[in-house]
């Protein structure tokens, strides 16, 4: 079955959903249900009650009651007005609401809600003002499909959870409660997936980053504002000093910024009137000047290349800069790591001439690919296009030749890739690397974006070999992309078992008894003198020494449950024999002393 | 003769100078004249007129003048009314407002005005309304005194410069002009003082990192808020990781925090009754968040702490971040590196138990003299105590034996010391750290602050041997300071000249001809395996090649003019004898290839 079918089948459960509900509590009040990664959900409003997962049980058994009657989906339309009234009449104040902003609006809805989402607007060409409805058994949706025949065509499905989420978004509109779905055409891709929803609750960083002591959230500080404790700040330096330092090798050089800037750093880039209203404004008390946290860094890297004359000769320069930005997510869409509003990009801008840009994308393409091998995660690309909407910038023939370009550079580097139109940023097409975690998640990681607008917009030149000036062009590439959000990947996709170069505790050494201590000071030197090369450099190695009075499983126990990833256990035995028994995941094996360091640095 | 009668020669001069001014341009209005560091100012609004630089002859001139004829200082006081009536009579508005405040708030005068500067209060306990004035010659003056006796008393003096200075430091008042002059007891003072300014103007930091392109300052992006260039930071990383390496000897962890935080944050830790008004503010157009730019960092470190249960056992916890605060500062202060509005503080926070306190403070003391005399400069410290007003919180008591511990450790660590009331913070007493550069200067640099306040207002405990929950005590510590105000001191104090450690660029190599590059090639193969250990560990060569078709005259010249400590000159007879020529401030000599890493590595 395509995937057009596997759409109208979650569309059409969302329905179900809503009707079962509808039969169990008749004075529920509907707001939009679409479909969304593996199913669907429906804004439900039964003003004090609230579905719990009690309920499930209850409404699954009505909606397949519902499926078992095999209702027919029957579309029709009806002029705005009298779809008004309709809403009115079944006393559904949402749609209503919705209906009267569509009225208003013309041919298009609120932009807080996706069109497809909503689905309120015929398809045909006649008039604008009709909408279209769909009805199964005895429930009316507003709706634009498309549906299946009937209810019975809707396989395999289970509700999954149900959560708090405001109308439209708005935490001063009443709050609904978001019915969550899955559905499947086979029963086993159902089992799987919920076999992979095990697997990833186990993972959840929000979880582990407790559990392993990497960041704590204060509700003084705020929402999607990590605080990140000595280990999770061992693991951001060290994901972030292996960025730093694989850029470095491709001759990036690092510079530094503020986060702020007055805005009219954004109404020359273009971002303002695209982002103004995204980002953390900043009110001085003492000066009038408009200002804002930066959300991103371009604008910023574009006043250090116009700080000096510059020629075709030292071109391409190459700026780096882990910095962190702020963006002001809305309260509903921050978790853990994942969004935040205080992001660390690890962000790097190339100012280069047009016969450069291709030498320039490989290279990124090369410290990607090699970044991501080592994080042992496979990549593949989708190519970001514009469409045809009017949010871009710039000519749209050099748009058409650079969206070439990148493909070109793409299809050279033997990288799996998709096309993707209206991802662009609005001054380029961009290269976005998805990446792949242990258990068959895609996550968007790293960018690579090509940018004719902001340099001009800046009026930044050099002096080209003829003696006139040029404009260069920018390249934009984040490796990690957001650290924050990369950690939350990291975290999930190795279950909290770091690699050694990454763990924040890297070894930990159990005593059998109090013997051993002075053989464990010569253990602890060995260690202390040990600088790990690869993938980091200059990695000091992170140990500690559990040396108490317990026993030995005890000591391991808890080792484990902070995922150390290497346990040597030093006993009489092994003072003895100068060694350690060292205990990994992978292997318990015995090594001597003397080849302790050559042990560790040729680990992976 | 003593500092008082310095001061009294001074504010005598600044009348002088208005005097003059007056009788030069007789419709000058003016505002205050304070005594500053070796020297005074008077604000003065000349209407169209502007002073310059070429009038201050004849201003030298008419002041010599009003000296030799020995006017006397006369005292008197006059009610308030009266006050104003002169000031109105005598058209003087600034004079008129300032008066009209003093009516306004009793005893006290605005607060964007140091009492002492205006001089406008009675020294008696007669009536508060009364203010006080003194007459020279036909110049008549609001002021406090004290004075010398007449105009004669008054040394040696000079006119410096002049400069825009709003009125109040409000960009919205009028803009007058500050006219400088320094003034001495005798001409040996005057002399050294004019040398020794001289010498800053050579070593400006302002001129410096331009010249040896450090940062710079866009109008976009804003006053104050200054980007580093690639050079520029290479300097900040290896101050800032020399400070993060020496601390983290000391048992310090790091720990990273978001630059913004709610103000919730501020109102538990007393900072925004003390500080509020001096805030960046932040508005999220999401939420109604009422949030603020961090301006400090000891808030958001306590909520790590309390991140955790934290036993007897677990204290001393040391955290260390370097990180940019955000001080709304006022654009008429702000200048170069010295006084920026993103300081970036090299910040540490210790969190022990009470008998803990003085062994930290030593491990403090011991850090901070290791930094300064790596950095040779000389240190004395300033015990920093609270006076008698009311800004400061937590028990009289605490604070009293706070202040003797402080005392007893800067006895205990031999280290030179005064002791000055009012200058603690408000959460406890502080020792400051004064370095001398090397044209004589002081500059405020580390701190070490002990506070007994914030861990209470934040609740924070620990479970002590007998199972209570205790309070710990905080301790507050930052070496460098402000990473860019110590950038601006180690500019000026090198002169640029920065050690090779240091240097943005350490080597230059330098061809004598073409015939040498494969060797040069070896040379650089050499350099790029060399790291160097001390002080700052894991610190890789930063070198480049001239070896343009240029002379090496011309060479040598543009590697000075960088201020590149070694440069490495390469010529055929190099070549042939596997050497290189060095060429440093200290020396010139040959060193032969093998050696080259460990001379490097020997340098200081």
């Amino acid at each position: 079955m395509n995937q057009d079918n596997l759409y109208a089948m979650r569309h059409s459960l969302a329905h179900i959903t809503a009707a079962a509900v509808q039969r169990i509590w008749p004075e529920a009040k509907f707001g939009v249900g679409p479909v969304v990664d593996d199913g669907f959900y429906y804004d439900i409003d039964l003003g004090d009650h609230k579905v719990s997962e009690q309920n499930f049980n209850k409404i699954e058994k009505t909606m397949r009651r519902i499926i078992a009657e095999k209702q027919e989906f029957k579309h029709f339309t009806l002029p705005i007005d009298e779809a008004i009234a309709w809403a009115k009449e079944t006393n559904q104040p949402y749609k209503e609401e919705l209906l009267n902003d569509l009225k208003r609006s013309g041919t298009t809805i609120a932009s807080d809600l996706d069109q497809s989402e909503m689905g309120t607007i015929t398809d045909g060409d006649s008039a604008l003002d009709e909408v279209g409805f769909y009805t199964n058994g005895n429930f009316t949706d507003l709706c634009r499909g498309p549906h299946v025949a009937n209810t019975h065509e809707v396989g395999v499905f289970k509700l999954l959870r149900v959560a708090g989420a405001y109308w439209r978004g708005n935490e001063n509109r009443p709050q609904m409660q978001r019915l969550y779905g899955v559905a499947f055409n086979e029963p086993a891709e159902l089992d799987e997936y919920l076999e992979r929803r095990e697997q990833a609750k186990l993972r959840d960083h929000r979880r582990l980053g407790k559990e392993l002591d990497l960041y704590t959230i204060s509700p003084l500080v705020g929402a999607g504002l990590p605080l990140f404790t000595p280990r999770g700040t061992v693991l951001r330096d060290v994901l972030a000093q292996y960025s730093n330092q694989l850029r470095q090798s491709y001759g990036f050089q690092k510079v530094w910024t503020p986060h702020i800037t007055k805005t009219d750093l954004y109404e020359t880039s273009g971002h303002w009137a695209k982002f103004g209203d995204e980002l953390f404004l900043v009110t001085s008390q003492e000066t009038s000047d408009k200002m804002a946290l930066k959300p991103m860094n371009c604008p910023h890297h574009t006043q250090i290349y116009a700080s000096s004359p510059r020629s075709y000769r030292d071109l391409p320069v190459r700026f780096l800069e882990t910095t962190t930005d702020y963006r002001d997510e809305k309260t509903g869409e921050l978790g853990g790591l994942n969004r935040v509003r205080s992001l660390t990009q690890d962000d790097s801008h190339v100012f280069c001439r047009h016969d450069q840009i291709e030498d320039e994308i490989n290279r990124l393409l090369s410290a990607a690919d090699k970044l991501y091998s080592t994080i042992d995660m496979k990549l593949r690309v989708r190519l970001s296009y514009r469409d045809d909407g009017d949010g871009y910038l710039g000519e749209k023939d050099l748009w058409g030749s650079a969206q070439e370009q990148l493909k070109a550079a793409v299809i050279a580097n033997n990288l799996d890739y998709f096309e993707q139109d209206g991802e662009a940023a609005f001054y380029g097409p961009k290269i976005d690397f998805m990446a792949t975690d242990a258990i068959g998640r895609e996550h968007q990681v790293a960018t690579i974006q090509l940018d004719f607008v902001q340099p001009g917009r800046f009026s930044l030149g050099y002096t080209d070999e003829d003696g006139s000036t040029q404009t260069p062009v920018m390249i934009h590439c984040a490796l990690l992309g957001s650290v924050e959000r990369f950690m939350s990947v990291f975290i999930e996709h190795t279950a909290g078992w770091f690699p050694v170069w990454a763990a924040p505790e890297q070894i930990r050494i159990l005593t059998i008894n109090d013997t051993v201590l002075d053989y464990v000071d010569e253990v602890e030197q060995v260690l202390a003198s040990t600088v790990l090369m690869t993938p980091v450099k200059y990695n000091e190695l992170r140990f500690s020494r559990d040396a108490r009075n317990e026993s030995l499983g005890k000591k391991i126990r808890e080792a484990t449950a902070k995922k150390v990833p290497l346990q040597l256990i030093v006993g009489p035995q092994d003072k003895e024999a100068r060694q350690v028994s060292v205990r990994s995941r992978d292997e318990e094996t015995k090594v001597s002393l003397d080849e302790l360091a050559e042990y560790l640095q040729s680990l992976k």
